[in-house]
């Protein structure tokens, strides 16, 4: 039986990439997004044309019991989940405070801190009794420091680190790896950031950057998640940041 | 007409003290807290007898409406707010994660983050307008680290932390000063920590620790709270810790 | 006899105006600077006229013993040092590695850490014997973030913060207080700022950034080294930061 | 010709194992350190066993000229020097202040940060020709902060830390992969470790923390260094740290 790799937020940028990297290295993905059932569909045939193991879900992840229910479904179904992949944005769009509403901010949360907390309420004591475990979690900048227009973003994104650093304290030494990584930069995705600012505009950020190389690559960010995944317990990293050579860090203008 | 501090979380801790301590300076104060009618009453009066000006309310945070309308009242009915305290505090109490539920990891949240964010929709538009204000946020080691049986504390004070970064970060440059205080010790209150213990262990703990300066003495806290709300518009400090002291801090051990 | 105030770093800035407050709250200030003794003798003389007391001395810092000779002469002629502020900046001018010599690396860190270490190296032992002291170290927006420009610079701060960090942890608990300020904006200072830019980028400066608020005011910058001395022992802070309400803070941009 | 990998402080421990790494990927590995000639050239010849390219050199990196020199000698000699592993500690063992001489404390900082510098100036201008190059740079604990009894080591370490942040926006867009490895645990190091412990002591605490996993094991840690160097231009980590799953991070207890 394969050892299962779930992936929550599974698009066609890093959640898509990290799926098919693990496909390849002998793992069952389980690919779970809120939308797109064709991208979906798309994703998982193109893993196992590649020889790989996937099934995909349509999952709300804001929705009461659904990462709980799908959790269990897996876990009967397929088998024990060893490796989570928490790929959720809790991005809402630079907004003023007086733009973000109570809706909003709450929703920044759901997606950002609660469901993660969810996850790893979920999936947590299982791998604790199976003694081994992997929760990989995407982070972003605004995790580290609040910014104008972010309100919204960066609590739920300051809470997601901080709850990162609170499961590993308590899981780390039973076995289960929490790493939580800091995606400084933009990634070259379609769906979420070419989402975000249009055909037209995703284009031209990506000339503007480099088209190879200014734009974090999600099928090379897919190989830090494996390599983070596949550290020997003597030596795991619990947080580290990823961006273009060409990016200025947060920390630097 | 009396500028106004308004105090959430105004027990016989930081909260009661700072608005002992701004009375002083001429403030009228506005004194919330959840429950202790009776403890409530008697901060009101210990203030007026010694010539200063508050009123007290009821207050439960997470109620809907709760913070909004009592905002918009003090705003009417007193006269502009021209200093927020914001000291709840969201500790649940150190609880693993499987003993830590949904519905307390919501209410961490609904105090630590949520309720900051309620304040500052209600009460930065108006600051901005008066071209000043200022918000004293309390806050705690968790905001800068997760830790065991932390999940819920941490989540929501992290939430805190980046909020109050993203408040400065809009609001800073319009003139409302915003501070985010960590307090990285325990504090000589006998309505939160000595609840928390109970009366012996708090007790013991006061004389283990030096009953005089072993625990963060809240009139000494709201003296630094004072510092704070009187810097000078050129010099401002958004972040600070504060610890007695013969207690190593947060990072050390 | 009058507490004794050592302020090393005491131009026209935030060490002389220090030294001002410190001497209206009946210490004895001892000042000292590199050069200008023109300088110096005009403020021992402002600090005089106003009914405080001071002295002034010409220190090299950098310079084998004068640091060390200089305490033991004040201990022995004046009184014991109860307060040192440590002031000296270890800005080398923004500049590239290649144009950044061996030499200039090493005066940074002679400059912004080591003189520090001696500092403590001579004073802290005699405060411990006294159970008390205040050590004030004026630090920067480098000691938190490296940057383009700051390889010396950086270095040197990055270094006093961790230092002040290891002193904290030792002599917290003896009683002396350290606590590390980032200065995070441009001081409204001619003799540092104002001499590096010169006089007439200076003053265009000041205007751009209002010239009222637009800079750290210096003599405003001592009423929070003031606050800090003045804690009382069960709330001391180790860490704040500084800056005008108009300016970013530098996790921003 | 094989690209060049120089390793300044290679041991047993991380250097050594990071040595053979690189090796195995067809690198000429330059191995420097300061003594046991012997044990240097068992580390060349096996990494020759093994099919690799060696060479070894003793090098005193505080001693005036001894890496410019050397790293002069290899690109004449051998070919550019791609990677660049500054493995050199600057631990001093705990130790307070008053036992803390000056001396020792230069050491720290001529080790932790000048060094570091020191290869920086020589080799980033022959990197930023080339257009690529990388730059990884062992740290530990005492980067991210300071303790009792790490005057010396933290202040060295925190300036190595803002050092590299400097290094990193000055290079990265230039194609020079600057990372900062935090390494927060005891390494399974038979001459780093092994010889501050003395043998009994050592094998021990490898005992008590698990022989097989309790420590870092260095052959593991070079798997995250090859990761690094291997990261694809758009997706570089400039920070990450590595501790033993049963290791607390420095920021609980």
């Amino acid at each position: 039986m394969k050892p299962v790799c779930l992936i929550i937020g599974a698009g066609a940028g890093v959640g898509g990439n990290v799926g098919k990297r693990f496909a390849r290295e002998g793992y069952h993905v389980a690919l779970c997004r809120r939308t797109d059932e064709e991208g979906l569909a798309r994703l998982v045939s193109e893993i196992e044309s590649a020889g790989g193991s996937a099934s995909g879900y349509l999952l709300n992840a804001v929705e009461e019991n659904s990462i709980e229910d799908r959790i269990t479904a897996i876990e009967e179904d397929i088998g024990p989940i060893d490796v989570v992949v928490y790929n959720l944005g809790a991005q809402v769009g630079d907004r003023p405070l007086e733009e973000t509403s109570y809706k909003v901010f709450e929703l920044g949360w759901r997606m950002g801190t609660f469901g993660l907390f969810r996850v790893a309420s979920t999936v947590c004591p299982r791998m604790q009794e199976r003694g081994h475990g992997v929760l990989l979690v995407t982070s972003s900048t605004a995790a580290m420091r609040g910014n104008a227009g972010q309100h919204s973003h960066a609590a739920a994104m300051g809470g997601r680190r901080m709850l990162c650093q609170s499961l590993n304290a308590q899981y780390g030494p039973k076995g289960i790896h929490v790493a939580h990584i800091v995606i400084d930069g933009a990634v070259d995705a379609p769906d979420t950031l070419g989402r975000m600012l249009g055909p037209e505009k995703f284009q031209q950020l990506r000339e503007t950057q480099g088209a190879n190389d200014g734009l974090l690559r999600p099928e090379e960010v897919a190989e830090t998640y494996w390599h983070l995944a596949s550290q020997h317990r003597s030596v795991w990293t619990h947080e580290l940041d990823l961006r273009p050579f060409s990016t200025l860090p947060w920390w630097n203008h």
